[in-house]
């Protein structure tokens, strides 16, 4: 039972996760991107007169920054709220947290750890919310990586190869699995099985089992979308990276997951995105890393610096992808 | 000895508590808040250009979020400091530090444990200060209150019967007494005898012990001021709800009594408000909540839902009310 | 190896430290503090859409409010990122947190603790950058006790007395040196010996030994330098004070030197700044403090309280030091 006698009944738009969105929403929104990035501080000012909430249950220096500078760019005034500030899931039930806040903010990043949390925000503040990471999905990292896919590989990501390398059974490959079903390109997961996700989330994407590739190693599976989307699961990284446009890796020990370090640092010391792996990808392959960095685990030091003009333009990218997305969930 | 050179001398308004407030200064301040909530974010812009401190000892969400949007809305920049940041009241001395932040900001909002150490800011930094909350008042809240006891009940709260229920000895009923004294209206606090305020209070309020009325309870007695406000400290919650205009509750376990959790729990259990209680109250009597709500305790969940309306209503009113405080101050 | 193809060739200030400065320099920030403090928020705004961030590994009153409120003045948005947000120079390596902060804002304020963090965080970001404090220099600091000399002694400290009584071998003191070497005044630095500047900083700052002054007492030292500048090491307090046209302290107990608190007490508690002190200073002397005082350590209550004009005058000129700064940096 809501009571939001304040809200209009025009309906909302959130961005709760890629799984929500239509090939349609995610080129709407990256089509505003460049728009943005050409103009950072000449552009409208659609939030002009609004007070935005951040709500971090977990710290973060990129989301943070990009989020508080963008929303101020489009003329919000912006409050970051943390952890310690307001105890999001624990303490007050995050459904009067969200009608208190509904009442006096204007719109709403939410960073925490139960995609359930985000979803129930959206619901009970009535206000547009965003989820900037949570352990289901990473929409906003993943927008930005394919408008930076467009904007250096100067060709759409239809049709393409990309491999993930790493540990694939967590948030931001869970939203690069979304991407490729709606957009349809090719997704290598290249991981150990216990880093792979499950058939549950492939399915939910729209997939269905098929078989392997000719020639595939031992251990690789292959899941085929509507769209032509390909996901593969495979342990052997040198034939994941063989012919890749875009060679993508992440953490492998991401915040609250310290406790497993020394057994992710073993079990996944194989999966390093280093010379010998890019020499396999594509010519002008992209390769990246969603930061931050550990150099000598998932990249080495050498191809995170010859990378470094990717890797940090992505990095800047998710300013104007984030603004675009805040023009979109408005239109 | 005070070194204020850059200070004018005209005299400067300060929220310090309800105590300190006539009949005319509530009136003058509750006048305005229709203004503000009606025009949220078309109203005037007095406090651009400058910069105002919050300067927080204690954790909050409604009371933070509260002022930062408000005071953002009044045209002000705002800088919150948490207990982390500053050290109020332990460390530095608060003169030094009111001293310094008197020269570099234009007013401060203080949440913190000694209402001393508020009038001690005021004092030295000679900016206008507003109690956000302290062990003895919690100004903001109960001039919200009344605020929504007229929009939402629709007349003066003269004359009416409040009744707080749960832990009376604490900030929250000890401003609402100081309200009962100014405007005229009998308060009834429904606590077991060790959770009612003392008499020093009550006599520094203006009150006169007298009578109880025919048919109290074993236990009530009652306190008469010149404005013809009673206040009545009774251990009966069924009888202090009979006919009450509004039947107001706290959490039972606030910041900082963590540690008396389970004997407060146990001695308060009697105290929660439910329908048996709402029963007794007037028809169309208000019930609410000052927020965070635990459900179970000080208020059922069926009881908190049906009357989530008023109760969110109530916390969105902090927003208005407060703006309406600093345009007093101002005035 | 840098990779900002967003920044444009023109050389780029900084304020990085003292050392860097020529006396054209500090002469050129001094004489744009009094324009900021006559027209306090009617100046121009050249920071307007601009955002900038306070990364602060250590925690802070006057440089963070004193920034955060002049910097917004400037026409900035400001967004304070603690030790806990954000952790420079553990974790994420230096120049990774750079180039991304140097993609999202416009410029950078940093109070950490080794210089060269602070060094590096402006050769990777790419971006203005200012040190708010490290353990080698506290410029923004001296500049602002500079400007505070110059307003409130009505005379240029060229060819005047310095007299720094405390630990004089950490930053306040050190950056004293350069102001010292760079203006040509006389510093005096009374202290033990184990608290006394090394001679290889004296050396960084130009200076040669030579002979002790006529009448100097015994471990009295003195360097010369190019300007006319001598500093001068001596353990005795009173003779140090003879004749001073400003008696300057700092806590004995700074930030992360609590472990040695009792040593220093005991070893610094001939070193108070009080009546018998100030007494053998010229008519008129200025007595300041950096701030925070411990009353009774490095300065009594009633010294304290005497000149509390100056110490809180200076306390609020960092406000407009700073934003003179700036003003120099955009120059």
């Amino acid at each position: 039972m809501l009571h939001f006698s304040h809200l209009s009944k025009r309906p909302m738009k959130h961005l709760l996760s890629l799984e929500d969105l239509s090939r349609a929403d995610i080129e709407s929104i990256l089509s505003r991107v460049s728009g943005f990035k050409r103009h950072r501080t000449s552009h409208a000012r659609p939030l002009a007169g609004q007070t935005w909430a951040l709500l971090f249950s977990k710290s973060s220096t990129r989301t943070r920054v990009s989020f508080e500078v963008g929303l101020r760019e489009l003329g919000a005034n912006v409050m970051f709220l943390s952890a310690a500030d307001i105890q999001l899931g624990r303490g007050e039930p995050i459904r009067d947290t969200a009608r208190v806040l509904g009442r006096m903010v204007h719109g709403a990043v939410v960073r925490t750890f139960a995609q359930q949390d985000v979803v129930e925000f959206a619901q009970y503040s009535g206000i547009p919310t965003i989820n900037a990471l949570t352990d289901d999905e990473h929409p906003c990292q993943i927008l930005t990586d394919l408008f930076t896919f467009q904007e250096l590989g100067g060709a759409p990501i239809t049709g393409r190869l990309v491999t993930f390398v790493g540990d694939a059974a967590c948030n931001v490959p869970a939203s690069w699995i979304f991407a490729a079903a709606r957009l349809g390109f090719q997704l290598r997961l290249a991981a150990p099985a216990s880093y792979q996700p499950g058939d549950e989330l492939l399915r939910r994407a729209g997939g269905s089992p098929g078989p392997a590739p000719a020639g595939a190693p031992a251990g690789t599976e292959c899941w085929y979308f509507p769209t032509g989307a390909t996901v593969v699961r495979t342990p052997d990284l040198h034939w994941a990276a063989a012919g890749a446009d875009l060679l993508y890796t992440d953490v492998w020990v991401s915040m609250g997951k310290e406790s497993e370090s020394a057994r992710r640092l073993q079990e996944l010391s194989g999966y390093q995105i280093n010379a010998p792996v890019v020499a396999r990808a594509n010519p002008g392959a992209l390769v990246t890393h969603c930061l931050p960095a550990y150099r000598g685990k998932e990249i080495d030091e050498a191809t995170l610096e010859a990378h470094a003009a990717t890797i940090f333009t992505q990095a800047e990218n998710r300013l104007h992808t984030q603004k675009a997305i805040v023009d979109w969930m408005l239109s």
